[in-house]
């Protein structure tokens, strides 16, 4: 079954029989609060494993390229293997969260050219934001690949925005992860879920995604399967 | 005498006869934690308008524009009236203060390609910091603007670091502050002094400048007239 190379909050690593193949699997497992406060939901791996998967399969055919090689099984991935670049790349069509404290402006306005900002990945550190010379300063990546990150988080963006619009949720803001290939090629990894955007109902605004967890509004696995379902629903007939 | 339009933290703004032509006057009070803490000490005004009319005549002779027009008496300086682009442009050297912190790095460790930072000025948000792409969001200034902000805040930077080594002072970090002219012209405004640059000796590291007051660690008035004779000894040959 492989080697477990890394456990994270979310996903367990494990070598494959193939060099340069990693097999994923999802965990039940709930965090907030960077990591301090954590829960178990039967069936939220599952979830996020289909989710991830039908995005990375549509985003491939919509020319961005991802790590994810195949879906394994209903918690498992086959992936390729990459040298995780330590930034969180989040990309913000509305505003919401931190964001709108910070810059004492209201949640929910909408932000006509998405912002994309850098988080420093460092746990012991809370992630703290930063800029180009600070990603430049800490060696976290070059200056040519500071700008495929943004060109490549942009078009995702588009590209995800527009699915997500079909099954009438807005796209609030995501976060991304990418690895470099041996090659030094440049990979979209990770996953993209309820766990990673903010995903609000377009009629209702009603959220569906992690943040009913994190603010104790609603079912976590009910809401994750609603996303799950309407995005079948939209990409079953492409 | 003019009209007071302005008064800040640590300055007066008036009008004067002359069309697009404002008179400065320095005052004595220095504040901390955001204005927070105040205290007055007699002479800091003469002390920064003195050192800021020195550099900002120093930048001049080295092909850098500034709002300054000439000084007026000890207190005071005339300057062109330009528009404050509401940014505080942050160039640093070495690490110190709240990025140390930030990154989980050492202070005092050297940064080879100096680090340029936006925070948008605005007291009731504490001046965040923020990144490019918020700066377009704010209006704060446009792409072509931010470019130039940042190429002169390192030209700046360049000629600054070399003055003060020639007086033996390690220039840490730096605030700036650009306004734009009526014709749409951007020009390095606001004061530099040691109430807006981390100053440490070169061969003690001991600190010559704001922080003196902020970490209660030596009398300012000393401190401030130390950076002002060492200045005018390494200006006076030129």
């Amino acid at each position: 079954m492989g080697e477990l190379i890394y456990e994270g909050k979310a996903k367990q690593l494990y070598t494959t029989a193939e060099e340069g193949i990693l097999r994923v699997a999802y965990k039940d497992d709930a965090t907030a609060l960077n990591g301090e406060r954590r829960e178990v939901f039967a069936g939220k791996g599952i979830r996020n494993n289909e989710i991830t998967s039908l995005i990375f399969r549509y985003l491939a055919e919509n020319g961005v390229k991802s790590h994810f090689v195949k879906q394994l099984s209903e918690t498992e991935q086959l992936v390729r293997e990459v040298e995780i670049i330590p930034l969180e790349v989040v990309v913000r069509n509305v505003l919401a969260g931190s964001l709108a404290k910070r810059l004492g402006r209201s949640e929910g306005e909408v932000i006509e050219t998405p912002i994309v900002e850098f988080y420093y990945k460092d746990d012991a550190l809370g992630d703290p934001f930063i800029n180009d010379d600070h990603v430049l300063f800490l060696g976290a990546a070059s200056a040519v690949e500071i700008e495929t990150l943004k060109q490549e988080a942009r078009k995702i963006g588009d590209v995800l925005t527009e699915l997500f619009s079909k099954a009438n949720i807005t796209l609030v803001d995501f976060k991304l992860e990418f690895g470099r290939t041996k090659d030094g090629a440049i990979l979209l990894s990770d996953e993209i879920s309820p766990d990673t955007c903010r995903l609000w109902d377009k009629t209702t605004n009603e959220k569906l995604d992690k943040d009913v967890f994190r603010r104790n509004i609603g079912n976590l696995i009910t809401v994750y399967d609603e996303v799950l379902t309407r995005l079948e629903e939209v990409t079953k007939h492409v």
